[in-house]
């Protein structure tokens, strides 16, 4: 069994590189971007539209040429388990999600996907294993036309540079970033805080 | 020179590899993440925060662990070219941003940075030259405090069936997720659409 390019194996190994651990969210992913893929003809330019931002975009990011820095992956967050791939220019192509239904008839699966039993609780070789040899049969596709006009526009914004902080940002009315009107979580440190010692 | 564990033409290939291509953005946000990383003591278990979701999410999924899909990195977009790396239990951490008023010394690097004259004006050789000799000069840091508590919440939402497609989704008030709710950007394809042959 290959995902993409990759033997299972390699995959597996992919997996633990770039995301950091064998999330089952991620492997159960590679099978529905490779699925996407192989429902695609072979020369089309596709972009990617991921329905959630958990595990999935980086399936996306390591088995196609789509990330979220170059703009050919956009996440529209409803929260689906699904992925849609599409010729970037016509708006056709396919969409592939989880069949909840499908799921319910592996029980390691069922019991992680539909959060049936607390994380603690589930067997994870057991879930892995599950989704090594059934991830592909719960899987659904369909045929879509993506509306390109109506995608949020990923070409570079206008250069604006703000009022109060002097840095570059999106443009606003009144000429204040976005940040200095409040969205932002940081602060200036205290003196002396105990992560930022500089060492270079 | 190197960038994080690669020399500099290890990371031109892993931006080309990985982004698709020798974007400026990307290098230039290479050596902001670099920069950062240094900043940090060796030790620091650290999540990340972009400032923008242009070029640069993706010099922080190539020098570090943290991805759009692990939840260790976040994208909050206020347009300022800027990432900030923190300890994820303290908050405590290091931004870096792009100093505009270092910028203007380098005539390459701002007449892409600024936006001065039309992309395909600009000379891309000498701006890659620019960015190779003198990105790491145009960069500004701040040792900052992150509020954690406040951050959008990255752990996996309560998990709820749509009523209308039957997918697994995030809960909403009505029951019916928001891609049937109007939040989607695609529709069933007609009869034969050109690009989605099944050739599997």
């Amino acid at each position: 069994m290959n995902v993409g390019s990759y033997t299972y194996e390699e995959f597996l190994q992919k997996v633990r590189e770039f995301h950091g651990g064998l999330a089952p969210g991620v492997i159960l992913g590679g099978m529905i971007v490779d699925t996407a893929k192989r429902n695609l003809p072979a020369d089309c330019l596709f972009d990617a539209i991921c329905e959630t931002d958990k595990c999935l975009p980086d399936s996306i990011q390591m088995l196609t040429p789509c990330t979220i820095g170059n703009g050919w992956m956009r996440i529209i967050n409803t929260g689906r388990f699904a992925v849609t791939l599409y010729d970037k220019h016509k708006g056709n192509g396919v969409r592939v999600f989880v069949d909840v239904s499908k799921v319910k008839e592996f029980k390691d699966m069922d019991n992680w996907f539909s959060c049936l039993i607390p994380k603690k609780e589930q067997n994870k070789e057991r879930l892995l294993d599950s989704i090594r040899d059934h991830g592909y049969d719960v899987l659904g596709l369909q045929h879509v036309k993506v509306d390109i006009g109506s995608l949020p526009n990923k070409e570079i914004a206008d250069y604006a540079i703000c009022k109060k902080c002097h840095e570059s940002c999106l443009p606003t009315g009144s000429g204040v970033c976005l940040a200095c009107q409040g969205k932002t979580y940081t602060s200036p440190a205290n003196e002396g805080c105990c992560c930022c010692t500089k060492s270079n």
